[in-house]
């Protein structure tokens, strides 16, 4: 293949995300082929980014006036998950625009520091009843800002 | 309605049950009217049981000789629960057969002491290869028998 | 075990049931064992419930009066589902109340006549602010009472 | 934002892509805020592909001696899907290694015409039991040698 594949990288590790949440796998999550489905992955991403917005980001998803619209992800898997296990996600923030953000997220299994998959996805905050972007609230904006990595 | 209503029944509570294990909600759990969506109650019972099987009664889903079939499953929905919140699964055995396993469990948001909701699956323990009923293994019913609770 | 198992009874056939819808299945619905998860039929019974409702019966799961809460729900499981192979839905009404509705479902593999599963859904309707119970709407009303099946 | 958008760029049409396969929504694909997640979209990359391969490819997942594991996943979303409107993905192939692909996948709603998402994933071929990287059967090859869309 002639892209680099993430084998051939250096790990991701977990002190590269200051911020963390552990993530309880399901049987479910597992598919015939006995680990952790791809698309599963995307639900650890977006539990992590709005479990930490909802609980310290000041984010009111049944009625706050702003709500994140998903414009693009992307994952990459290193090493396979797997049922019973849980996951940590490292997250951390390497966009912060007026009305967008990129989260750039890896994924731990057990106390592996090793990430075995990291990828991001980017957010665009909309009005919840125009759908029009508009500026990210203060409050969201100051705790993002801790999460922002300098050369990430 | 003809039938009781949970909300009519005494609640079901934390102590009733042996085992506990505790699990987190995710994102899209919530549905459009923002609460977890009746579905994912199940795929909380089902992680419940299997994980306990897995990490104490056993069970290798990899390559075991025995696979559970589920032939029935039932839930009541007692109140809602909701993303990020982490449930509690509260796990106990109804009724054990040579096969046949009945599994309750209660499920729990957060620290609350009554159920959000309760509910049951039966697991018929079949041959991998073949499909047919098989008795239970010797380390998984040791480990069943366990939770069995008297009057349940 | 106690109960009859639904090997014992008669099969469920598509003809029991007054209104269909086709359902197909996905990658991820199939479980370690190669077979449609226990927990997605029962996203089949909600697509099929909720799509007859908004499609025909004036639902608006946006912006309308009143949402309908799960109280109870079941699933009888006879032979397995996997993907990729599509699934009917059959869906009646056994129970029309006040504010309340006993919604019975059956599930087809591909062309067969035979219900692979079988369950049912309690739905009450509530107000969307205040989700106390209310009568059902009108339109919803006259829509559910052409699904009645008598003697169900 | 420093990345062009997708809704700066040509809208990716359906005639993009020489196969096309019908998918239903469910009711629980729809999150808080009344769309389809995000995540979901990848279940539909994989379905489309895995249902590809598995009627015309050749491919068993249940025996067959290869398995396809996903080193990345990407995905822009252009404009929301929704419950119960079904969706067509569109595939493509838009590179063909010895071991890997890369498909490419276009999501439309109802009947438009321009993709409400596209985006791709990378499989690699691994055999069964070593899980190491192994050349395209030859049927599945064939197979997915028409669906390289040239200057894609």
């Amino acid at each position: 293949m002639a892209e680099p594949q993430p084998t051939d990288r250096a790990p991701v590790r977990r002190e590269a995300f200051p911020h963390h949440r552990s993530i309880t796998t399901r049987w479910m999550d597992n598919d015939i082929y006995g680990h952790v489905n791809n698309v599963v992955y995307y639900s650890f991403f977006d539990t992590a980014v709005n479990a930490a917005l909802i609980e310290a980001g000041g984010l009111d998803i049944h009625a706050g006036p702003v709500i994140g619209l998903v414009v693009e992800s992307q994952c990459r898997y290193v090493r396979p998950l797997a049922f019973p296990e849980p996951v940590t996600a490292g997250l951390r923030v390497g966009r912060l625009g007026n009305s967008s953000v990129r989260y750039e997220i890896g994924l731990f299994a057990g106390q592996e520091d090793a990430a075995a998959a990291f990828g991001h996805f980017v957010h665009v905050y909309v009005d919840r009843q125009t759908r029009r972007p508009v500026p990210l609230p203060a409050d969201m904006r100051a705790f993002l800002e801790g999460l922002v990595v300098s050369g990430a």
